[in-house]
């Protein structure tokens, strides 16, 4: 029977096999005053041996600590709940139409309930299995792009991302949404803000943190969130749905060139920086948390632009650093060059003759800050004033990774080298905050809280 | 006389020379209901024109808006108050004994008030003309050491800035401030963490967000923050001392090897990473936040460990990075490589050759996030257990600049690729937390309110 107790060890495992459950029965867990009820799931092989986890009723994973006191049953040996259903549910076409994308990922994953193994989402049967209330937001179309780590994703791949997402635009749908690895989700929701421009409806790019067999996914709650935006959000902006906070309540719409990953396994992991996030959906709706957005109207007509120049490099700068890691960019043939400096955008001045010389060889090097929050500010010292007087090109307020999508976009359209420095510091997407004495109004990140 | 009005310009120029006001005098500013008293001290050649700044008997500076209702008086031609005097304040030798060893940075900087310009600090006489209740907390004792922008320090200025406070602590101080500028201080703290083993007393890195001649200064308060913490704190660790929030209640008393600068401008930038600050000082006393520090003990003899091996490399990753990165750095004789990877600790399968090449020439390489926040996990995705199988050395929840330190100051220690590895894995001074399911205690930082 074990095969049908997947990733359960130990005496966790024995409780189960004594209590005649197995992988996919709605059981119910008793401990002491506090009562469970859900589906059985599989552990993954990296699980401890002290939870039992459970689907419960909202859709949620949670993971239940076993002692010698907690009693478990079995409720129903046949019941098997829709979102394990493999039939499809009806749809309802008066809905509007939302096309879900697949690159890869955790979130376009699902658990096979027979072997715990993780697999790729191949099809619309599959998702509305695993959160059949989408059919009640939209009519869902899906394709499957790509099934990859987002961490082996490149520039090519962005053109494909960007090109799919405009065909399906193209034949009228309300909104688009792209399932994503997180790892990289912010710089090819990036990619897409400036690819796609003009744009008559929402892009929504979506992941998930943990996948489904873990506990508390957030991988059902995220795709909601995501179909909600794309389906009736207001605006017709490129946008990444994930969790507001660690409780289930609200899905932050981050600005795509605005986002970044600032922990490794919360769900709240995202943050948008240095300005106020898109809107969140919550409880269903849209509320909006900015003005400043583009709005929907499926008779805009997009303008595509999909092409890149991989010949762009992030450098981040550290003390000691050595210059010729400058230099050899220049020679393998970049075009382009992003400083992550420190502070308000200063490098060593040891590093101003390669910087120099690669200015001289028609690179374009423009600087960023490693502190992530704030804006780069290069006349109030010394080697900041020396840095622009060479050419280096400061960056305001947008976000390192943000300024490398950005510039192997520009990098993709012109040769220009004026044109690409015009473009640099011209906001298009949200890129550039406008600086301002209003303070963002007081919301807790909560970084310090983090579990490490 | 515009000579002793320095910097400012336009209306206020004209209402400074018309109220007969110059830089240095005790003057009132009245507007409506409002009355403030302060020392007129000169602008920046980068302030606007439409504020007046003045010392307030507290030592902040603050800017005042001019309009055409504002009446400007002067209080008193000669008075010169004592933090503009060039005369020594008088020692108690039964305080506490301090050095401060100066290195360069905005904090040791000081405005000449005739001329406007920012000079370095020379003398035990210049820092308590700036901050005159130094006097009060101990008996001070300064060294310059460098006069230097940090982002120009390497390894080497590491080398000397320990042996340097070790020295000043053989001597029997009751503890060493180290004056840095904000931008690699994390990084120094760092390397102080790791050089100066086994220390009796408390060694207070602290910086300047802003200089003394503009509005808002931090140099002051965060100087007698750290003064306080080396003279009185129960701990023998590497600290660095900045604001805790905008406001001017308390100083943060960050881990030395746990903080990073996370804004370009704000006075509270650093923020301590994944775990607890050491403390904090807040009315001239210190609150400990820990109590796993090493305590105060005077008896206790230093080991200094000095050496740095700068053939090291911090290599952030990014979508679509050229491999040959990796190469280059093993072909020009680099020992060590920290990547900074994606999400849980990632690069792309196109890396996974050059990483193992770097690893069979004898190259340590070792995985943290770009994330900043959580811990790296390698072994939920195939790239990540792939990455472990070829040799690469996750490193937990330890800051990228951290590792960095740490790894080139191993392999200042010893050649044996075990030995550093097993180090580099094994907490020396806090930069490894332990994994807890206690969430850290709520506290806003506040990171979406900073101003851009």
């Amino acid at each position: 029977m074990t095969e049908n107790l997947s990733g359960y060890r130990g005496k966790i495992l024995a409780a189960l096999i004594e209590s005649k459950v197995q992988v996919g029965d709605l059981i119910r867990i008793t401990k002491g005053k506090e009562t469970y009820e859900g589906i059985l799931i599989p552990r993954s092989e990296f699980g401890d041996d002290k939870h039992i986890v459970i689907k419960l009723k909202s859709g949620y994973n949670i993971g239940i600590e076993v002692t010698e006191a907690t009693k478990i049953a079995k409720l129903s040996v046949e019941m098997k709940p829709s979102f394990i259903s493999a039939s499809l549910p009806k749809q309802n076409f008066n809905l509007p139409k939302v096309t879900i994308v697949s690159t890869g990922g955790t979130i376009a994953s699902r658990v096979d309930y027979r072997t715990g193994a993780v697999k790729p989402v191949i099809s619309a049967n599959d998702l509305y299995s695993i959160v059949p209330e989408l059919s009640d937001i939209a009519t869902i179309d899906t394709e499957i792009l790509f099934s990859m780590f987002s961490e082996d994703l490149t520039s090519k791949h962005w053109t494909e991302i960007a090109k799919t997402v405009a065909q399906h635009v193209s034949k009228g749908v309300d909104g688009v949404v792209v399932t994503h690895g997180t790892d990289t989700i912010g710089y090819t929701a990036a990619a897409l803000s400036f690819a796609l421009q003009n744009l008559p409806v929402p892009v929504v790019l979506v992941g998930a943190q943990r996948s489904e067999d873990r506990p508390s996914s957030d991988a059902a709650s995220n795709l909601v969130g995501a179909v909600v935006a794309a389906s009736r959000a207001p605006f017709a902006e490129v946008t990444v749905a994930m969790h507001e906070s660690i409780s289930d309540e609200a899905i932050t719409l981050h600005l795509g060139t605005k986002v970044r990953k600032l922990h490794t396994s919360r769900r709240d992991a995202f943050k948008t920086v240095n300005t106020l996030p898109l809107g969140k959906v919550l409880n269903g709706e849209v509320l909006m948390l900015r003005k400043d957005y583009q709005t929907r109207d499926k008779e805009r007509k997009l303008v595509l632009k999909p092409q890149f120049d991989d010949r762009v490099a992030l450098i981040k700068f550290y003390p000691g650093m050595n210059a010729k890691i400058i230099d050899w960019h220049v020679e393998v043939g970049y075009k382009g060059i992003i400083l992550e400096g420190s502070g308000l955008g200063h490098v060593c001045r040891e590093f101003f003759p390669s910087v120099k010389r690669a200015i001289e060889n028609n690179v374009i090097v423009a600087m960023t800050s490693q502190c992530i929050w704030g804006r780069v500010n290069m006349n109030v010292y010394t080697n900041g004033r020396d840095l622009i007087a060479i050419g280096v090109v400061p960056l305001q307020d947008m976000l390192a990774e943000t300024a490398l999508v950005k510039l192997m976009w520009i990098l993709g359209q012109t040769s220009d080298a004026n044109e690409t420095k015009n473009l640099l510091v011209t906001n298009m997407s949200h890129e550039i905050s406008r600086r301002s004495t209003i303070d963002v109004p007081y919301k807790n990140l909560g970084l310090s809280q983090m579990e490490a």
